[in-house]
């Protein structure tokens, strides 16, 4: 998929994803970046809510690998089964989800061999950033089913 | 506060949840459930998205303590610092989270007593329900500033 098409593909599958005004700013194969800019994604303190950067994160690796089955034509849905998040300072603007596929190769044998692995699952690190400094982490496991 | 002025506060300081719909539906000293509607919060699968999911079960547990400190006039700020979730079965109704303090003396009695405790942490379990099953489990820990 193309950054716009998969923008599109959120908004028109996951409703909230729109309401935060999710913008794909970047997708590769093993790399992804994910945006909701901060105005509609702001809590009572006037920094990014909890909640939207959570969501901003999990949408970056749910899309990462969705993206990848896609792109080897397999059929598989992608699903989180459990993520822990860790909020190391505020974040003043527009938040960031950055997440990359390090072992790409392995994955995409796994992920082609399906039928060996019928509730495979795969963790991924999420990072928050803004101006270059890591504002949360997040570490998340999907099962591909 | 009351169950619908905390819902006016969310909607106002926190924006994306007026557009999850969120709805408080309970609010005690000790005990909240917060309801967020199917239809904005679906994904792909026409599931509850795992994002909203986690947010409203945030909301939950931030509200409980926010509401915690105003019933005790004191001015502290309700920041969360950590949280893990487990999503155990798929929800394909309303999301409803509910979160209980069983220590509440213990909790009333450090809150009041800030000056000892600068930056206290308050762990909460809070329960993600569907027809009286739990869905998924989120552990959240929050910081009193």
């Amino acid at each position: 998929m193309k950054a716009k098409e998969l923008e599109q593909l959120l908004h028109k599958e996951i409703p909230i994803s729109q309401a935060m005004g999710i913008e794909v700013e970047h997708l590769e194969k093993n790399t992804i970046s994910i945006k909701a800019p901060f105005e509609k994604n702001k809590n009572i303190h006037n920094t990014a809510f909890a909640g939207s950067i959570y969501t901003t994160a999990t949408l970056a690796g749910w899309s990462l690998l969705t993206n990848l089955l896609r792109e080897n034509n397999l059929t598989g849905s992608v699903v989180l089964a459990k993520a822990e998040i860790r909020y190391l300072r505020p974040i003043n603007s527009d938040i960031v989800a950055n997440a990359t596929l390090n072992n790409l190769t392995e994955i995409e044998r796994l992920v082609s061999d399906q039928s060996s692995h019928p509730r495979l699952k795969i963790e991924q690190r999420i990072d928050l950033v803004e101006k270059n400094i890591i504002k949360a982490k997040m570490i998340a496991k999907f099962a591909i089913v």
